[in-house]
């Protein structure tokens, strides 16, 4: 079987953004990412910081894992990253939580595609605006949104942008123009990543998410958007792990 | 054509609850209620105070007001109350949505069955807790829960309880063993409808987020459930029309 390099396995606990916000669920991080985003709020994943906490585990590793933690009280599973969709063997993983009915979200950036996105249930398409510094190669994510349209997929799967500034505004309203017939999600993002004063936080999260809704709400090139905050950001500020 | 009580008709703004949480919406809210909930949030809707303020619309007028408001700028209504289950004619102003495609979402605490129930998009049905002071007539909501199902709409109903305390969560629970089917959303109540201090508020309604997270997580009789805040009273407190 193959291996995975895996570097957290936590829940239950509330997924906090996106399509399924607020869903009890399960979390699995890989390690390793394709970008390096300015304001990763994982880059322990990638940047070589928690390279000693990585764990190699096969997909019944992992699965016998989540059951340890949270067996019988948990039917959906969240597999995040890094960047998940490097793992083309995730397909096995993927397939003992299809095989046990339990619902599985994916979050990656789009950059490239895996054939098991198509048995995911909550496939968050994420591409990064301006501030990250990255930019998005549109080919492959026209293909990527392309396939999935035609594979039946468009109840399951969403585009989501973390907007920092009004430049990020205007590459979202891009996205969700090319885009038009995904459901789109515009998130706060959080530029404090290391700030340990929870209610400063909070305080800075909630003018921002005003700031973002008023400027979407006023918008009529975005009549059809969700505008959401982090939900575990709000509540556990900066912390790793819940 | 038919006139319905009109107390509210505002937006574009975000959905703060419930199963399309963050979507911009333009809000409809009806007056009169069948219940007098402890906590009503919307009391001016049935207690008399905001009796001044009803207009008598029909669904025509309703739809204008609307285009008046955001012609352009929105795909999503929300019908709010009181209890807009009341108003079996308000089948007229469904219909007038439904052939715009415009999407809508309804909130209703599930102790009127209309047959206009089954277009629409988004169908909260929120039975109340203990802590309402109501009570919950379970042989109505089974026969509305099962029509819908009958109806084939599972995918566009969900079910919300307001949690204020352990009594209200074991009610939840019960609920949602009934209705194991329908999707299950908690909701942390707002036990301060009065305060203008927000900053205390948002602190106040984190805490109990995270009192009613922290239960629910490790609750395995509740394996599959969103708990969400309500965003509208994070981003603006108490205040109306927003
Ligand atoms: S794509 Fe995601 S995990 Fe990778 S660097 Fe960007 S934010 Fe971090
Ligand atoms: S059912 Fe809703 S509107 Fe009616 S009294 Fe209760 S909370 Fe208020």
């Amino acid at each position: 079987m193959n291996k995975f390099p895996i570097l957290e396995i936590f829940g239950p606990t509330i997924q906090g953004e996106g399509m399924v916000i607020g869903q009890k669920t399960m979390f699995v991080r890989t390690a390793g990412c394709d970008y390096s985003c300015a304001w990763c709020d994982s880059a322990f994943t990638w940047d070589g910081s928690a390279k000693d906490d990585i764990v190699s585990m096969t997909a019944s590793d992992i699965w016998e894992k989540l059951n340890e933690l949270a067996k019988g009280n948990f039917s959906h599973v969240t597999i995040s990253g890094g960047n998940p969709a490097l793992l083309k063997n995730l397909q096995e993983f993927v397939k003992i939580l299809n095989d046990n009915q339990i619902r599985i979200a994916l979050e990656t950036q789009g950059s490239v595609w895996q054939d098991w996105f198509l048995t995911i249930d909550d496939l968050t398409i994420s591409p990064k605006p301006p501030s990250s510094k990255m930019v998005t190669d549109f080919q492959v994510l026209d293909k990527i949104i392309s396939r999935l349209e035609d594979g039946g997929r468009k109840a399951h799967i969403s585009l989501k942008v973390v907007v920092f500034d009004n430049k990020d505004y205007e590459y979202a309203k891009m996205v969700a123009r090319r885009y038009s017939n995904i459901q789109m999600f515009l998130q706060v993002g959080n530029d404090d990543l290391s700030t340990i004063d929870d209610a400063e936080l909070t305080y800075k999260l909630l003018n921002k998410y005003e700031w973002l809704t008023d400027k979407t709400m006023a918008d009529s090139e975005l009549a059809d958007v969700k505008v959401l905050p982090q939900l575990h950001t709000l509540l556990w500020g900066n912390k790793r792990g819940v």
